[in-house]
């Protein structure tokens, strides 16, 4: 392999702040790549649009990081991975990743009982596609899925940490274990890139609800299987040094900046303002 | 006036079910009115939409009730009426009112100490559009806007009536008289169609922190301002029969009903699919 690819960054993008779960368990992951981020927050939430818009939207995106030579591309997002990743791996030649597939294959690998319990948002639970993506790697499994629509501006206002976070998590939680109908979940996708940020509540929530369940959370997942793919291919830096990260935003960097500081182990700093067209 | 045109319905349109509340507040003052509420609930929300698309869709919103020969039309709907009253009222020739203008009077109506405070959502209040409204009628009005995200998906949850509720409505007061910084406001307008199902608990948290405020709703000042223009136009049924209402969306008509519920006295019945394009 050219030392140059070796050393390209790794794009990671998504329709807004959410990615950054994503880009963070990247980080944590590969403490020496070089990553670009890049957030397109002027068209956020892409779940309301029609596949043919997200799929376009999804390509310009992916365009910008190609022409900035990225060596991978992880589409952070579960509305785009649900409906571009074909499209993306078919029009572009760096490998694309999605949440979807490394998070189910996770939850079938982890799960005993087969009764997988999925959460996002209202667009995800309905499109499905958690669902299929579990059971066409396990027709058995059941699998049973809740939309939490508090989720996301719960996390955004920053409430993560607070007592309505608290009552709102153990309301959700209570409502997926009573969809279950008495069959033992044993497992949890959190299938939004903004739950990571709930991740350690939803945990202390089960556990005073007497429940056992291992969480897979969709960005973790994901950056295992960016390792793994790049590790195969001899495609990981071979360096000391620490990576940097760079943030491109579609709307106001400040506001990218003041949301996204909930997301990450370190707030996004050097961000910038691009326009897509 | 030609009696065929006072039996003529009254239309209501909006991006999805926040709406109803001015349906419903129409239907509590014109209970003889022949009522057609649309629900453009396929492009639910408007909000995150540049304004040429966001004129486009309401165009083709009033076109459709237009066409259902309608005496005049409600944009139930704040982004829809901060862009596209002109546009209508320039393209239309029935009447056509918006939810802002009649908001804003009825504050600076009431406000004793011209120290006014607005919530809505991040779109309404990041649009500036209630201020530029109370400062046309009132310059020396002072304007206070707080953006309140969890209250959309709190109300569709139906969850209006829940702790969580309680703790969310005192979070955002708290936050708002905050902002004020000393200034007696003494008026808030509830600046989204969703607010209104939550104005008793707005009301009582209120009480609790020892604040008076009059709740300006928006749903209900836009009914006053429509049933003042019909009756001086001589447009109001001479009837006593019940008028009915009923309902077109672009989306999921049962999903439409059952998040529909909350909003109104009366749950919506004959919602229909229409496509619009």
């Amino acid at each position: 392999m050219e030392e140059s690819k070796i050393d390209r960054p790794i794009g990671v993008f998504d329709s807004g702040v959410g990615g950054l779960t994503v880009l963070d368990a990247v980080r944590q992951a590969l403490p020496h790549e070089d990553l670009v981020y890049l957030g397109d927050t002027a068209r956020v939430p892409y779940g309301n649009r029609t596949p043919q818009t997200i799929v376009r939207y999804a390509t310009s995106c992916a365009r910008q990081l190609v022409n900035r030579h990225v060596k991978a591309i992880v589409i952070a997002c579960n509305t785009a991975s649900a409906h571009a990743l074909d499209a993306l791996n078919e029009a572009f030649d760096v490998p694309v990743f999605g949440v979807i597939e490394p998070a189910s294959r996770m939850a079938v690998d982890v799960s005993k009982s087969k009764c997988i319990g999925i959460i996002g948002t209202r667009a995800t639970i309905a499109s499905q596609a958690y669902t299929r993506a579990i059971q066409a790697i396990d027709p058995n499994a059941h699998v049973y899925g809740l939309a939490c629509p508090l989720f996301v501006p719960l996390v955004e206002e920053g409430w993560a940490e607070t007592d309505v976070a608290r009552l709102v998590v153990r309301k959700y939680l209570e409502d997926l274990i009573a969809l279950s109908n008495g069959h033992e979940m044993d497992t949890l996708i959190l299938g939004c890139t903004h739950y990571p940020v709930l991740k350690s509540l939803i945990q202390e929530t089960l556990a005073s609800l007497d429940r056992h369940m291992v969480l897979c959370d969709c960005a973790q997942a994901t950056a295992k299987s960016l390792v793994e793919h790049l590790k195969d291919r001899h495609l990981l830096r071979q360096t000391s040094e620490s990576g940097w990260s760079d943030y491109l935003v579609t709307d106001d960097p400040q506001q990218f900046s003041a949301v996204g500081r909930s997301f990450m182990h370190e707030p996004p700093v050097n961000v910038s303002h691009i326009d897509i067209v």
